[in-house]
């Protein structure tokens, strides 16, 4: 079963337990061999995708149970495999949804991590670090490059702990692994989004 | 007196009472006619500075209990008249800086509003919105709108208030008055950096 998640930056593939990605650049110009589900979040490629009968769009089959409008299906599908838990999608922006019994009961939206380094460059050249992964969340910052990074990963942290309560935290995304280690318990799988999409085919065909 | 606070996109003055701004680009044609106490952040109007002897720089004349190194002199300003307190000057960036006994115990940055929402943009055209200014904190959101607002606005809220204990907060910038609204007890003050640049005209120069 070959199957592709294709995001905002980047086109994932998983192949029985075999993983590779490209470039959306790079994808533009990729011809599928075999069938291959698919889940897109890009506007740009929704035309290109429908016109090859090899690629077979995931997004109808999720039977999934929301009232949030318009929900991405790359969140849908992180969540798919969750009966209760925080799922949460560290990538070009970090995805965070709320699980229970089966039932999505929301979710929010933050810029990812590279995304807030590209806003304090542009905000000013004075801003332009790397951010501090050893950041220390219980001191004050006494610098430029800490103040920076205690600014976002501390918001960041302290906005999932907020809608976990006791709730378990499963992460995923480029940047999952990264975030997981904030929090005690936590799940850090880079899978979450092919599992659930697996879920999907296995529910709707025989294959 | 005339003060002149000189930001990143904006230079802010005000002459006694009277209180007048103008963007960075209208500033490099601007000629003073009087002496001009002024604080700058913005590393490429130093040097136009320095030509005119009208232009007085008072950055030298803050006399700042901190360790935290090479903080904006914005910042130094907008907590030199609070003795205990959290200080949060929210324009293009978000600066947070903590107070106890006049002593500045560090501090943090976060991308300004409007840079949130640009960053956003940036990440996906379906990411593109203004933010719900009503959002309510107490649900978890259903739409995408909310799940932006919700997550700029909540993870700033949540690391201000974590940073705060029983402190008074302080809040000036453009998005001041509207960040200090999340807040039961909070003090908006517009022309906080102009108090603390008076203060230190007054402590330095006999007029």
């Amino acid at each position: 079963m070959l199957l592709c998640d294709i995001g905002n930056t980047t086109a994932s593939f998983l192949n029985e337990q075999k993983f590779h990605s490209m470039s959306i650049e790079q994808f533009l110009h990729y011809e599928p061999t075999q069938k291959t589900f698919y889940i897109n979040v890009n506007p740009n490629l929704e035309q290109r995708l429908k016109q090859n009968p090899l690629f077979i769009n995931l997004a109808p089959y999720f039977n999934f149970d929301t009232i949030y409008s318009n929900l991405g299906v790359d969140r849908i599908a992180a969540c798919y495999t969750i009966e209760d838990g925080v799922v949460v999608d560290a990538g070009s922006a970090i995805t965070v949804d709320i699980i229970s019994n089966s039932i999505h009961l929301g979710g929010f939206i933050l810029p990812g991590i590279e995304s807030y380094k590209k806003s304090f460059t542009s905000i000013s050249s004075r801003l332009k670090y790397e951010l501090n992964t050893q950041i220390n969340f219980d001191a004050f910052p006494q610098r430029t490059i800490d103040a920076l990074s205690y600014g976002v990963f501390k918001s960041i942290y302290l906005l999932i702990k907020d809608s976990a309560y006791d709730k378990k935290l499963y992460f995923t995304g480029g940047d999952g692994q990264f975030l997981a280690n904030f929090f005690d318990y936590a799940i850090y799988d880079k899978f979450l989004i092919f599992r659930g999409m697996k879920k999907a085919v296995c529910e709707n065909f025989i294959l």
